[in-house]
C-alpha cells in the first residue's frame, strides 16, 4: 500500500495500538507518537504499547500516549518494525495475536503483517509516517515534534548517506509547524554524558594507529567501563568513533565482553572488504562494516585483526 | 536590492572579481567558488581573489577559478563580508578602489558597498547566492557543491539554531543535482585531526566540574599545544567542546595565550549572562556567550571566573 492508501485504512479504523521495536530510537519513538496524536486528532482512540526498552533520551516523547495494561485494540499497527524478531517482550503477545499493518522503511522488511506499507528509498520511517498524517490530518507542532526527532535521528541530523532531497524536505515541512528544533538537535545532536566524554578520552589515550594512520585500533576494555561506571547508553555507536580520525580507512573497535572474549568490529573505506576481514576470524557483515567476535585478551583480539587485514591485503 | 535585481545586474556585467572574507570559512569560499562558476557558464569572465589565509579543507573548491595577479576586473563584488575590517591583505586594495556589489547576510552588514544584497534572514550567505544563480543559469553539480559546502557548513549541518525550512529547502534543491553529499558531509563534519581528539583527550583529563556539573571549567595550555604540536586548525571552535557536557550550565573554556595571559571564553544557559560575567573581567560579548582576556596563570584565571560566575549569581 502507499501512503495515501494507508491513511485511507487508518482513517476507517479505531481503536488503535502502535508497536514500536526492541531497543527503540528516535524513528520508532517518532513515528509511535507522531501517528498517535494524529489519529486522537481524528477523534480516534489510540495508544502506543509501553516499550520497556525505551531511554530517558526518548520517554518523554511518549507522554500521555501509553496504553494502559488492559488495552483492547481493535487494529494493531507497527512502526518500523522490520522483522519479528525485533518486537519487544511486550509486542510479541500482539504479534500473536496478529499485526494488521505495518509502517517500514527497511529494505529487509519481513513481511508479518496483514497490510504493509513500506518504503526503503525513505532515510527513517518518520517520513513515510509523516505523508500518512499530512493524508489524515494538519501537521500540528506536538506531532512535528516527534516526527523531527524520527527524521533527524535516523540521519544523524542530515549528515549520513541515508538523507534526500525529500528528507530535507520533510524537516522544511516540520520546522514550518513552529516547533523549536535547536533544542531537539541540541539535546539530540549536541549533548554527551561526562562519562561517554571520560570514555572517549581513554579510547583516544589507548588508540593504535598502524600503516601511517590508515589503521585505527580502538579499544573499550572491561577496567575502562567499571572505572567509569559506564553505562551502555555511554558506548553507544562507539565503534563510529575511531573512523572519524582524519586519514583512516580502516577503523577496528574492540569490546571486551569478559574475561577472554572480545568483539570487533570494523569499519573500511573502498580499498578493503570488512566482511573477507571479519570471515577469517568467523564474522560477516557488509562491504564497509563487519564484525566477528574471538576468543582472547584485547592485545590477542589486536593481533589477530591485524594479521587478518594483512592476509586480506595481500591477497587483493 | 532583492536576489532578483542582483542577478539582473550581474547579467549586465563582466570581468567580475568576487572577494571573501579573512579567515575564510566555508560560506565565503562557497559562496564565491559556486557565483564564479555561475558567472563562467553565462560566458562571462569571473575570478576569485586569492585568499592567503584559505586552509586545506577549503582551497580544493577554488581550483581553477583564481584570478591571476594581474586582473583588471570591471565589477567587484564580495560575498559573506560583512565589514571594511574583514577584508583580507589582498582584498583591502580592492576595498580602496571600491567594492561594486556586497551579498551578506550578516545584520552588522556595514554598507561598504555601491549596491547590496543582503538579507540576514539566511543562515548562510550561500542560500542568497543559490537563489542569485537559480536566476542566473541552471544550477550544475559543480555549482551545487560549493553552495552545500557553504550552507552545511554554516548551520553545522544543519543543527544549529540558525537553520530554517528554507535551509532545508536549499539543501533538498542542491541535493537534487545528485552532488555526493555524504562525502562532502564525511568531510566537513565527521572527520577530525588525530592531534584534535588528543587536544579533546587532554581537555576532558583537565576539565573541572562544579555545582553538581552546572559549570564545567576547560583549560587549553600553552604546555598542552606544545606537547601535541598542535596548529590552530587543531583547536578550531574548541570553546564549544566543554558546553556538549549533559547538564553544564555555564561552559568556560581557558586558553593560555602566553606566560600570565589567558584568554576566557563563557558560555551560559538561560540562567546567567555571559556579559556580565566577563564585564566584570573587562570583556563582553553577547548574553549567552562572551569572552574576556585576564592577566595571571590557568589557576588564577579559573579563580577570577568562578568568582565573576558567583558574583553575577548573588546579583540574580
Amino acid at each position: 500500500m502507499d501512503y495515501r492508501e494507508t491513511a485511507a485504512l487508518l482513517r476507517e479504523r479505531d481503536d488503535i495500538l502502535i508497536l514500536t521495536h526492541r531497543r527503540p530510537d528516535g524513528d520508532t519513538i517518532g513515528c509511535a507518537a507522531g501517528l498517535c496524536l494524529a489519529l486522537r486528532r481524528l477523534g480516534k482512540r489510540a495508544w502506543v504499547l509501553p516499550n520497556s526498552d525505551a531511554t530517558a533520551l526518548f520517554t518523554p516523547y511518549l507522554e500521555g500516549l501509553l496504553a494502559p495494561a488492559e488495552v483492547s485494540p481493535a487494529f494493531v499497527v507497527s512502526v518500523d518494525i522490520a522483522g519479528s524478531g525485533l518486537f519487544t517482550a511486550e509486542g510479541e503477545r500482539w504479534l500473536e495475536r496478529g499485526v494488521d499493518l505495518a509502517v517500514d522503511h527497511h529494505p529487509s522488511y519481513e513481511g508479518f503483517a496483514r497490510e504493509s506499507c513500506v518504503d526503503s528509498g525513505r532515510a527513517a520511517c518518520g517520513e513515510l509516517i509523516l505523508d500518512i498524517v499530512r493524508e489524515l490530518t494538519q501537521v500540528t507542532p506536538e506531532m512535528a515534534v516527534p516526527l523531527y526527532v524520527a527524521i533527524s535521528t535516523d540521519t544523524g541530523c542530515f549528515v549520513y548517506s541515508n538523507t534526500t532531497p525529500a528528507t530535507h524536505r520533510a524537516a522544511a515541512l516540520l520546522m514550518e509547524t513552529g516547533i523549536d528544533c535547536a533544542a531537539l538537535n541540541k539535546r539530540h545532536f549536541r549533548t554527551k554524558s561526562w562519562k561517554r566524554l571520560k570514555m572517549e578520552s581513554l579510547v583516544v589515550e589507548g588508540m593504535e594507529l598502524h600503516d601511517d594512520g590508515k589503521i585505527a585500533l580502538a579499544a573499550v576494555t572491561l577496567d575502562m567501563v567499571a572505572a567509569l561506571a559506564a553505562a551502555e547508553a555511554d558506548l553507544e555507536d562507539i565503534s563510529a568513533f575511531a573512523g572519524q580520525i582524519e586519514g583512516v580507512e580502516t577503523a577496528v573497535t574492540i569490546r571486551e565482553l569478559k574475561e577472554g572474549a572480545c568483539k570487533l568490529s570494523v569499519r573500511t573505506g573502498a580499498g578493503l572488504n570488512a566482511t573477507r576481514v571479519c570471515a577469517l576470524l568467523g564474522g560477516g557483515g557488509h562491504a564497509a562494516a563487519a564484525g566477528c567476535t574471538v576468543p582472547g585478551t584485547v592485545a590477542e583480539a589486536k593481533a589477530a585483526i591485524l594479521g587478518a587485514i594483512r592476509k586480506v591485503q595481500r591477497e587483493d
